[in-house]
């Protein structure tokens, strides 16, 4: 079935013959096998052109940040499914990821989209970063729409990563101009809320890798990709000392049913 | 519900409290954002040390050798499942992962694992690599499953990739026992099989990282890992030239209908 | 990790014994197995209640309606990640579902609540549905946002599911409120839109379903469970005959690559 | 690519032209649309043939007893990915989904296999059923795998479904010959194990199904089509009163690190 009027499929990430494999107009087994490094092949595979030095340590420092952070609900999805379903590692993996979404690691996206507006209208008003900042936030608010990437369950001060990718970022020179948005929208909160959220990782984020040219378009797949990684560490740990069971128990120990019961009826042992 | 004898759950990977986040025993922010490499931390994750300078590059090696290899159908459904569900990023990323099972991707995991063995027993019956390999072979072909890794859709001489990840593990000064057991299989093969199976990269990822010790569990996290970068790549081309549906369109343009037809009904446009 | 404020689960839909299995007040084994038909437990498992036999009629209908339409971009999906994974049925069912998107069978869900608007609008200001249909159309056209549910590209005359869902739903005796207004968006489209946009089958199941007091909430979850049964008819016969690496290749057999060649290299046989 | 030698896809579930739908030979919109139930129009899709009185009733059956058992575990995952993804209600049922493995509920698939087993080792060697399972269930036991579909953590009697799944068969008139081959598995089962195991669920849907001629092939199928309704069930509750977050946070209130902590840190408040 035709949907759509394209019909004629092209792509120019790689082409192939039986003796040389092309990627982004690189021959990969010449050039880029044990040449370039992984992080700065994904930047290749995304953009079409290498990172430069400031790009590639940046990419890597978001990677590292977003990995890890312990047995947050995606990863408890994917430990309870590899638990199931222990011939396919690979759907536990997909499991975890599908929970990179709006609410938790997406919200990197969600907040470069917001920076990129911010940017927008600072440069075509002629606007001081705080005054579009605040515009963009107000709108938000007035939309019923959440603002991404500030505040953290436990991290009541600013996260820690936040300073770090900040640091690496103004260490490898980058011109920090979304750096700044990203601060400008955290001094415009308060007032605006009444409340002190403070930027997270999920802003900081795109804030850094804005600044050296990685596109929007692409940016939910850094968390998603180092997400990736988290989850094979701890599935490898979950072949090994297989926890996911006892997750599930443990999150329905103190479970309410509220809903009827068939007359008469009272549970011997409610489960 | 109680399932298994494990109700306390328990992991090494990953604490915090509201300033620190500690994973495998590091400072993340202070000890690793920014200084250890993301493909380095990927090592870490999974076996709770940090690799070699081998291990290092030999993995950074493999991750870029199986990361992209154009449209290939695992690319061809994440595009596809992308073009129905636009908003969803992680759901296309998610179905192209799920194609990393134990026919494509996957098949490093199972060649690594026929590797083993034949380590194995080669040292329990002192045999030559060559005697090992032809028994363990044999008896995967009398239990009528395939020998994983050998042989390729495209590249019938060795897979370019192998060479190179040979050269580079090589270069890294590693032992080389388990390349020189992926080669005895591929020796025996042709007396075995009557076909000449040459080593194909889901051969060469586990024989070159079984060298610098990455563990045997892991092994499917490798393609894992390095399709999610190159699906990323996919995908955000998907986003500014969509291609899924013109893809599934060309799919079907020679599917034949081999079912029954109701009486008398012959189809004006068969689609 | 808290996230949020509520930190005791709670769920009204099933509570169980060593002896006895409760869902929504009812006895499972003594009262539903062999009872109640799964259609209409779908509905008492979303909704708390028994369908009436309207509801009954309707959402059965629905759901055969939706279940099956060849080898749509989802079903292609779905079989190429069975090809690459046999051993994992359930993951090429996922990613069969991960096309349930926005574009494709999630406009069910968009166009249902599209519906709802319309309907509250005529209420709140005593509109005709011709005219609550217009301003809510002009809305989503102002937004630059696609209406739900009209136009297919195979069927350029109505859909004939939709006469047919029509007219099982006008048959079980429905107030057909949801079927007026669904009318009234396909009337008022040509002098919006300037073309002849028909009702498709992603509006006439929400319209039906509104009228026998389906959710909202729960619209998606029809397209979902029909074409799960879609799903494992097509990989069922996948196992036995499999194509999913066939139509793999047929999509790529035109594709152009668009990218850059290394410095004179030209491929020998391009793929 | 071209993998595999088939390259022209076949298949025989379904044809349409602009005004008519076939499936498996039948006029979709005019003789299945309002006339044949989901149930058995999910046995039509799968097996090319409607099913008769015994096979629609049991299969109807089977489906209802598995659709829904609380927040086990892929249940769980499913709700802590609706809650960090709200927007992509497909990618949670997909998450739930993915725990359909060869553990839980892809138990009934493997179970069958075996009975399939016995069955037709009893035929070739004219054994009595006991015999034959015997035979079959020491092979398991020597390769070291477990038993599938015998013993449950809840219901350490009987699983309360599995009467009512044999009452249901008997009812319709089924030949019983495997729900025979299921019960004589559990004689033998003591005696090999030392241990009592009784039937559960898993292993009475492939008995009931097997005996009405539903496909070996197709029978993991049953489960993943019956918790799809139960997850659209939670899922829908999910938007409504959200728990995701909650059951992760009880999840993990006694999780104990066990990894290294840097020199000198210990932490102020543990997570």
């Amino acid at each position: 079935m035709k949907i759509g009027k394209a019909t004629i499929p092209e792509s120019a990430i790689c082409t192939s013959d039986d003796e040389t494999i092309v990627v982004r107009g690189e021959n990969l087994c010449r050039d880029l096998i044990g040449k370039l490094g992984f992080v700065d092949y994904f930047f290749l595979l995304i953009t079409g052109r290498r990172p430069d030095a400031a790009a590639s340590r940046v990419l890597d420092a978001t990677l590292v940040a977003i990995a890890e952070h312990g047995l947050v609900p995606s990863v408890q999805a994917s430990r309870m499914t590899l638990a199931a379903a222990p011939d396919a590692l690979q759907g536990a993996v997909a499991a975890g990821i599908l929970g990179c979404g709006s609410v938790i690691l997406g919200a990197s996206e969600t907040a470069g989209r917001m920076f990129a507006r911010i940017d927008k209208l600072a440069n075509e008003r002629a606007l001081a970063l705080d005054a579009a900042a605040e515009v963009v936030v107000r709108e938000l608010r007035a939309a019923g729409q959440a603002v991404p990437g500030y505040g953290h369950p436990l991290h009541k001060a600013r996260d820690p990563r936040v300073a770090r990718l900040f640091e690496v970022a103004a260490e490898a020179g980058t011109a920090g101009r979304f750096r700044a948005i990203a601060e400008s929208v955290e001094q415009v909160l308060p007032a605006i809320t009444g409340r002190e959220l403070r930027l997270n990782v999920s802003a900081a984020i795109p804030a850094v890798l804005l600044d050296v040219g990685f596109p929007l378009d692409a940016l939910r797949g850094v968390p998603i990709l180092a997400r990736t990684a988290g989850l094979i560490g701890h599935l490898t740990e979950e072949l090994a000392q297989p926890i996911g069971f006892a997750l599930s128990y443990q999150a329905t120990r103190e479970l309410r049913y509220t809903g009827a019961l068939p007359e008469g009826w009272t549970p011997k042992t409610e489960t």
